[in-house]
């Protein structure tokens, strides 16, 4: 199969407290720079995804991805993908392997279920926020364990740490609580260059849609 | 390296609107009678993980798995890593493995992110459940898409419909709203026999530890 991987995003998105620079096509440009894998990038329209985007990715979200003739979506799925193309982001060897699976694993349901429903609460502006205590008590044993190494698997940078820095990285949950090691952890992480490349290039898409934007409506 | 699984779980559970029948443990039993390969159970104190625990799992919560000198933690990376050994569980076609790998963390990161915080908000006594509407969106989207399908990938059951179905059994997401699809394929996934087995020595370890338990303390 031919490899020729498309990431699809969003055509634009609101750029004051707005998801520029947070949205999940970033783990996946993210993901397709530390391998080294060339990609390009396409949009559905921003808003309540129509009848092509739903068949594109059944929740009306982004990212999917196609790779050469196959398509995917959830990002977690798509790093998993991509993560069989190139030892970078996986080992080979089977427990170090095991070990990315289950941390990447624990950043997508044992943090990020925690995480993004106590930030959904934040922000839709709950008057008491349910969740505070089991995110805390989450943190506090990432915290533990962050303190302890310096990756989560294998010794080195793995897809375990993209996805749980991604998680962590929310501004919401770093101005959260005392977090030394997991605050060192998450500017460690993001001081690679393949995530800045990314991070960078997804600003320049949204900026650039916004522009646009802007100029339509003036 | 010589196979050799074994599944942890917790040594005993309240019984009276308790989590047996529900502990995780049941997606790697599941995982496990599906393909066929023999397993072994062993088990961790009930109550907050001391080291030992911590160590094997750093949520202190179960599952945990050996499977030879291998060991991990996250029932969602020891379904997938089972899934590895057996095609009954995912298959090997990329587009199909693609899907099931899709659906396998749409479950997890879609769906369960959404469902699980909101029935704690729910069995926690929040006055108001700030996620509820955001659960019938999710459901919503799970109901028109398994109107359309009886499996969710590759035309057949794979590890996909395992954690999807398990995550939608929950009771009180049962009880919750008016999904006939959702109902249907809930019902068609719990009636295989590999999961009515997991099920079964699930109740007979939990009933058994409960037993013991009743009879010490009379």
């Amino acid at each position: 199969m031919h490899e020729n991987i498309t990431i699809w995003t969003l055509d634009w998105v609101p750029m004051t407290n707005g998801p520029a620079g947070f949205v999940r096509d970033m783990r996946l440009r993210w993901a397709c720079e530390e391998a080294g894998l060339p990609y390009s990038v396409r949009t559905v329209p921003f808003g309540e995804g129509g009848p092509d985007h739903l068949a594109c990715q059944p929740f009306g979200q982004v990212p999917f991805m196609s790779d050469g003739d196959l398509n995917m979506f959830e990002s977690g799925a798509c790093v998993l993908h991509l993560a069989e193309k190139s030892e970078a982001l996986m080992p080979r060897d089977p427990q170090e392997r095991a070990e990315t699976l289950q941390w990447f694993i624990a950043a997508l349901n044992s943090i990020e279920m925690v995480s993004v429903p106590w930030w959904f609460l934040e922000v839709t502006g709950a008057k008491e926020n349910g969740l505070t205590g089991w995110l805390e008590s989450r943190l506090a044993h990432m915290e533990r364990i962050l303190n302890e190494r310096e990756w989560l698997a294998a010794g080195r940078f793995t897809i375990a740490d993209l996805m749980m820095a991604d998680v962590l990285r929310v501004a919401k949950l770093r101005a959260f609580g005392d977090r030394p090691a997991a605050e060192a952890y998450v500017d460690r992480v993001m001081d690679r260059p393949a995530f800045k490349k990314a991070q960078a290039d997804q600003m320049a898409h949204f900026e650039a849609a916004d522009a646009v934007r802007r100029q339509a409506e003036s």
